[in-house]
């Protein structure tokens, strides 16, 4: 899916080194640079031609991605090769957040070049597999024009013209992650503090475990939509009775097993929250509304009175 | 995988159903009770003896599987029926914590009866699927006799002689679980913050990377054992310095959403503690670590000087 685009990729850490040595797979030219030059050694010995300034690198072809540190780092890169961007696109696949994204997007555009905002789901060892997936967003033109060459790295899917798109789904994706590893740091901690057991046997079953419960997210997730679309009331719901008492066992667990259960206490606050304003069941629509700080929904705390009895059990995943 | 044997059921909630449905699938003569004793009509027209009171639900026949709300309505529920018990095995599928099932062990053998603990790796709709697994503990003995009965109901995964084990496992599981869904509530609530995209939409993306990143948690496991076992380095290992700030750009991306960020300052709390400590990389075996609050590994914080280069980008799972 490569074609005879000149690619240059600025950046050249574990993950820059990956993108690059995948586009050199697949075929595409490709000009690399790096502000440690050695870097980009192996590449150049795959085939990669080396720049050896930010200016020759961009100045190379049409198409510069980028894959540095941070946003920090991406302008004081960019900044001294302002005036050589015009006509260029500027794909930048280095993590930040939505502003920075935007500014960024700004930036580069104000000096005459397209601007594409990339975030990259995978890892090193997982680009250019069929693991990997890449999230863009800005204009639909600029990614239609160069997709061929962003499949090269991995699946690739276009969010929508709002740039910062790609950055929030990105860093929404890595808090659902970092959760999910402090729930594995939590579960290890509880499961090693007996002296039966090795954290890898235990790891078997949790991986299994939370892949089983993975897959009845998008079911709550519909309810999610259903509710901010119509108001729909959730059926996968628990009385928060019923769901304070679960967690308050874990807690207790938790404590007696030596193991600190900060984050299972604010899960257990969360709840209790809930039920001081007035809610008796209460399922994700419920949940994801109390973590809104502001905006369009903030103000819809409103008390739901669902009947315990036929609210619970509902064969969904959110057990006692 | 059935037998003969007759089986008797307490309670029958949505878990209880499910459970005496498999065994009735499965043609295993089976006895149920409930309190509320309507809840057994369908299991009674499907082939089930039912039994009108709770002690005739015991003397029905040598297995009595429990799967009632909590350790306290089990506790009430077999409490009168203790001269009935002795010869018998009692079963308890019951959600509790460790110290509840020595409690109900000490309790039920006390009476002459054998003991095994249980936890329930399923949601109803999956009870006697591939998907369901059960934990146990107790003697080994009491679970290879009933092994085949227990195997109808889904895998039956023995964990050993310590009691607590199968109740330590199930609520180490369920707080993993618990962390992941509050990943998913935090990801979908920072995803959906801009109008583009439902949740439905994003929920299939974060399955799809939580299923990714789940399979690289048994690496990290392995270098937990490795460092309990002989000390042994962690290579997967990232820079604090890197970490927090990719926490803190989310942190900082979250409240920008109207995203209550509680979760991952707790996190990012902890990283920064760890650098306090005096850890300059981090991996899985620091911060299961750091969640021990007593116990042999408590005062092994000791400060950990890898070099910064060479530490990050390992290719693993830890990803900026
Ligand atoms: N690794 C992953 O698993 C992964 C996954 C998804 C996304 N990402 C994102 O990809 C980006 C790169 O990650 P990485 O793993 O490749 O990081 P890395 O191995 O630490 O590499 C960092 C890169 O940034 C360069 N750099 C840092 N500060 C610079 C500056 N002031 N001026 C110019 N260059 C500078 C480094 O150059 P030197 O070689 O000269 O130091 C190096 O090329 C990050 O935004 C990261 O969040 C990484
Ligand atoms: N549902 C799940 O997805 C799931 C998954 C894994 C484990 N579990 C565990 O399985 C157990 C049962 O869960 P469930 O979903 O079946 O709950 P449930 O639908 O709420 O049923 C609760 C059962 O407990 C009985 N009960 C409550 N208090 C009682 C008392 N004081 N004396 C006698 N019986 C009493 C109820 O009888 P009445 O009908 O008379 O009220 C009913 O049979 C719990 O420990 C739960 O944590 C459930």
């Amino acid at each position: 899916m490569s074609n005879n685009t000149q690619v240059s990729v600025l950046g050249l850490g574990e993950m820059g080194r990956a993108l690059a040595a995948a586009l050199l797979a697949a075929g595409q030219p490709t000009t690399v640079w790096n502000r440690t030059a050695a870097k980009g050694d192996e590449l150049v010995a795959r085939g990669a031609s080396r720049a050896d300034s930010v200016e020759a690198a961009v100045t190379a072809g049409p198409v510069v991605i980028v894959c540095l540190l941070d946003h920090g780092s991406v302008l004081e890169t960019l900044e001294p090769v302002a005036g050589q961007l015009a006509g260029r696109t500027v794909v930048n696949l280095t993590t930040g957040t939505p502003a920075q994204a935007e500014e960024l997007s700004a930036w580069v555009t104000g000096h005459g070049a397209d601007f594409l905002a990339g975030g990259i789901m995978a890892i090193p060892t997982t680009v250019a597999t069929p693991d990997a997936f890449f999230l863009y967003s800005g204009q639909q033109r600029v990614f239609d024009a160069h997709r061929d060459v962003l499949e090269v790295l991995g699946e690739a899917r276009y969010l929508g013209a709002d740039t910062g798109l790609a950055s929030l789904y990105d860093l929404a994706l890595l808090s659902g992650m970092n959760l999910m590893f402090e729930g594995f740091h939590h579960a290890v901690a509880m499961a090693t503090s007996r002296t039966e057991g090795t954290a890898a046997d235990f790891t078997g079953l949790l991986v299994r475990w939370l892949v089983n419960m993975a897959r009845v997210l998008p079911a709550f997730a519909a309810e999610v939509d259903a509710e901010r679309e119509s108001g729909a009331e959730p059926r996968l719901v628990q009385t928060l009775d019923l769901q304070i008492a679960a967690m308050a066992n874990i807690v207790d667990a938790s404590r007696a097993a030596g193991v600190d259960p900060a984050h299972l206490e604010l899960s257990l606050a969360g709840l209790r929250d809930l039920l001081g304003q007035g809610h008796v069941v209460a399922g994700a629509p419920t949940a994801v509304r109390r973590l809104r700080l502001a905006g369009p929904m903030a103000g819809s705390h409103v008390a739901r009175t669902g009947s315990p009895s036929g609210t619970h059990g509902n064969g969904g995943g959110g057990r006692g």
